[in-house]
């Protein structure tokens, strides 16, 4: 038996475990599931997927982000925002942005449902994920990438973007990091006295 | 006849042109849509409704919004977040966030489809919609924002956005700007020598 982490190709240990169902996958229609196991992103396509049972490893393929495969000719004539991961299906459609594959995936297995049951579950959790993008994940990740183009970004992720985006602000990280915060202290307070300890409703969601 | 612009009540000729359906209305369940006429957001809303003869004017509230109104207690304690548009529904349930709002438009009456009429084809429009909104939207909106708290605006909208926005990043209104921009001219490149006048797709989507 293999032990295995997110990213890798799936033990029938692991497989049981989260309950993939691979006959089902057959329906999906999934051509090819790009991907680099060790970025943040396909980590919620992949954690969303295995909790439907969905098996995107058995067409994953793993791309050298690191090295700039995801940008290549290949990768951009598929995908020309150039950003990992994403889906080819059995027709050539290529869907990506990770929450767009989350709700790709809802949508051809929607049990369990990890958007919502019915169409006023799924309005709150998409307009909680819309909170929680606009004013934290995007000011995180652009405080993490304008940081690694400042003078006080010294270590390994020094200068990591500055092939993937054009535009960096690196004056502006502490501020956008300040912007990210106060939406975590603005969550804290909308949140004070409810019974949930989950952002939108009172079941997981994306 | 009255002549009518988007945000105001409306006029049964303007009803029978955007082919308005107020009997299918009340299967929507909407008690009020709270809006401010004159911001962008609502007219995405409002243009996305029409288009599928949903009638939102007939359970309309204009909020004053330039008076801060929409950030009052009353309406925090619905919305939070304390934007416009929003939706409130007869069961209680509250949709803010204009795509979500549309996202739920589209659930409950799905013909015509401006999202899509397939899962494939709506996760194209979706990926497309977050392409945009990542890298051209929120840097125009924020670079509009960041500008007004600078000392280059020197007009009305001079801090507008001071009691709107916990934080604002002046030194960054020009680089936002480029960084919009940019996308716009790789939007150019992408669609060089498409046959649609379309961002997703080949058909009008949100």
């Amino acid at each position: 038996h293999r032990v295995r982490k997110l990213g890798s190709s799936v033990s029938l240990e692991t497989a049981f475990r989260w309950n993939l169902d691979r006959d089902a996958m057959a329906d999906l229609k999934i051509k090819t599931y790009y991907t680099f196991a060790k970025f943040p992103n396909p980590m919620i396509v992949e954690i969303f997927a295995r909790e439907k049972g969905i098996d995107l490893f058995a067409n994953e393929k793993q791309v050298d982000a690191p090295g700039l495969e995801n940008r290549n000719a290949e990768h951009l004539a598929r995908n020309p925002a150039g950003q990992l991961p994403y889906l080819e299906l059995e027709d050539g459609t290529v869907i990506a942005e990770t929450i767009s594959i989350c709700e790709w995936l809802e949508e051809v297995k929607p049990e369990p449902a990890f958007i919502g049951s019915t169409p006023e579950k799924r309005a709150v959790a998409r307009m909680w994920q819309r909170r929680m993008e606009e004013h934290f994940v995007y000011p995180t990740f652009y405080s993490v990438r304008f940081w690694t183009a400042s003078d006080d970004c010294t270590g390994p992720l020094k200068n990591f973007f500055a092939q993937r985006n054009k535009i960096l602000i690196p004056g502006a990280w502490k501020e956008m990091q300040a912007w990210a915060l106060s939406r975590l202290e603005w969550l804290e307070e909308v949140k004070k006295g409810s019974p949930s300890d989950y952002i939108a409703g009172d079941e997981m969601t994306v």
